[in-house]
């Protein structure tokens, strides 16, 4: 679309930059378990500076490997119930490492309709044949499986970003297990949420580390930081260092955002309650604005959509939200499969009740009418 | 190719995470500043962190754009002499989103053989055509416009990251001009080495802030951070806000690989003989290893190219490097588009008289015989 064309139908996007003290109350942002700003988890970053370099200096092949990713990897890959992972410098480059490592020209490649544009683009950079299947629909995965001889891939997100509705994994770990395909999952949404104590949607499905199960996570979300992982078989980490060109082509992550991960993963293995208490809070988020006649969706995590009738009404929306204090994320086309504008709302453990009830009052006092 | 092949061939690869304090002399990483570990750096990773968190938190769209975002991007952009700048997550998401975005479905792309592989990633999602025009020829990328109706674009590094040759940009330009093409050019290898202070290969060939100039590079190499940045007229920066997915769909570069390569810009406008520095390290380099007897590329920058017998013999030529204390760069197919194995040297503007004739001493003294 033409940039007039998008001005036109109100869908210019223009970048914001935050001050460092915002006043506004964010229920934007997928800092799920109010990290990123932690003093450990900042420390972490900060000292990791100090002591590695501002930056790896090149590939993780070449110069870019230090032994705080492998410390990382490690804890990591444990936590989450995996042999191993792999740290790559975001979980954009994660998703195109892990799609093309597992394809080759003879694989079917079967992707949930929903999935994140990162998952897509894995897709179209893979060698394979890709199908798209309707979203969280099992039987049509194991459908498109069906007759095809040779290696086969279902791809999906654990939470979908836009609505916040979880995938039917044991679902469709059966339906790959009866076709003999792997299954590679996103748990961009999940991990830090889902799961004893945050361990993530694999986890949660008893699926975390079997043979032909690999996920990916990022570092960006729960764990307050920047980067992405694979996790999975020892064999399939080895294949992607030795394949993945997301991995092998880019510097390493660099050691702040290792130092800072590694703080906060080791800070939820010690208050593993922040994981459940994001959860409840974003149900309590869609039941009160459900009770107050929203149209929203049910979050299986910590992603709560808010239907709006109009991309002219999303925008107007979040905008009157920002006016009164309150951040809100606006999904409009295209950046929505199903071409439907919502608002998007994220819980976040920190928040306390009087945030809460602000954010609520908020929302509904500039809801459009009608 | 699988496991088993590519350990027959010697070609499989494995990580080697180094310490904080490795003693090696490190002639392989792409810091050719010497700025990864400058004090001035990291402080300012480390009070990024501390002032504007572990991470940014989402998008760049939504809660991922900061303050300091913006003041990094307009001090590159003007530092570099473009009318603006756009920050991402690595120089790979820079040159995907650079490529996909400045092409539609009418585009002819004509790709330089030996561009980066994230250039030619960028190709492969891109829904233009696209051409592969031979090693640094003008007049076949003027062949390959000549008759195309529609938009077209040339695609190249500045410098080229295995041999470190320079493209003969003012000819390319030259070639785009006469047949109404747009000029991307990766820059990852020449910002901080060529041009005036180090404002890079475009501001050195006079082509900087041009209509239908574009420019990425990296934060990881001469600035000593992480993360990429496209470089270009104010419109097709806003194109890509609006357009580029590994722009949109990516959490927005941590606050300290920001602060890290803000204090590493402003100490090389402070500092701009470092840029001159490393080219003379390079130049140096590069003759006593021609004058005893190796086959070296001449170096257009900062990476000096040493031509070795075999994968095999690139391999233990570089173990026998590391056995002595110094590290060097080991490509060999298929990270190399034309197959020839090499050791790959970095100059580096902090390396003393001392390190150099070390460095010189251990390469020959570890030279394939015959």
């Amino acid at each position: 679309m033409a940039q007039t064309e998008r001005q036109r139908a109100g869908l210019v996007r223009t970048l914001r930059p935050r001050p460092a003290d915002s006043p506004l109350l964010d229920l934007a942002g997928n800092d799920y378990l109010g990290l990123a700003r932690h003093p450990e988890v900042t420390h972490g970053a900060a000292e990791a500076a100090h002591r590695w370099g501002a930056g790896a200096t090149g590939s993780r092949l070449v110069t870019g490997s230090t032994e705080l990713h492998a410390l990382l990897e490690a804890e990591l890959a444990a936590f989450c119930g995996f042999e191993a992972a792999l740290v790559l410098s975001s979980g954009y480059a994660a998703n195109l490492a892990a799609v093309t490592a597992l394809t080759d020209p003879g694989t079917l490649v079967v992707s949930d309709a929903g999935n994140h544009a990162s998952l897509i683009d894995g897709c179209r950079l893979s060698r394979g044949r890709v199908a798209v299947a309707p979203h969280a629909d099992p039987e049509a995965v194991r459908a498109a499986l069906t007759g095809h001889d040779g290696r086969a891939l279902a791809v999906t997100d654990s939470v979908f970003s836009v609505d916040g509705d979880a995938a039917p994994l044991p679902e469709l770990a059966a339906a790959c297990r009866s076709r003999g395909a792997a299954l590679l999952v996103d748990d961009a949404h999940g991990l830090g949420i889902l799961g004893a104590g945050g361990r993530g949607a694999l986890s949660a499905a008893g699926l975390a580390g079997d043979a032909d199960v690999v996920a990916t996570v990022t570092l960006s979300k729960s764990l307050g930081s920047q980067g992405g992982a694979v996790l999975g078989p020892a064999r399939v980490i080895e294949h992607l260092v030795n394949t993945a060109r997301s991995f092998i082509f880019d510097t390493g992550l660099a050691p702040a955002a290792v130092g800072g991960a590694l703080a906060a993963l080791r800070l939820l293995v010690r208050e593993p309650d922040r994981a459940a208490r994001t959860g409840r809070i974003a149900r309590e988020l869609h039941g009160r604005l459900t009770a107050a006649g929203l149209t929203t969706v049910r979050p299986d995590a910590a992603v709560i959509s808010v239907r709006a009738p109009s991309p002219e009404a999303a925008v107007r929306w979040a905008a009157d939200c920002r006016a009164a204090g309150l951040a809100v994320g606006c999904f409009r086309p295209p950046s929505v499969p199903d071409g439907i504008s919502r608002l998007r709302l994220t819980a976040r453990a920190d928040l306390t009740q009087e945030q809460l009830d602000r954010a609520v009052a908020t929302i509904l006092a500039t809801a459009p009418t009608g």
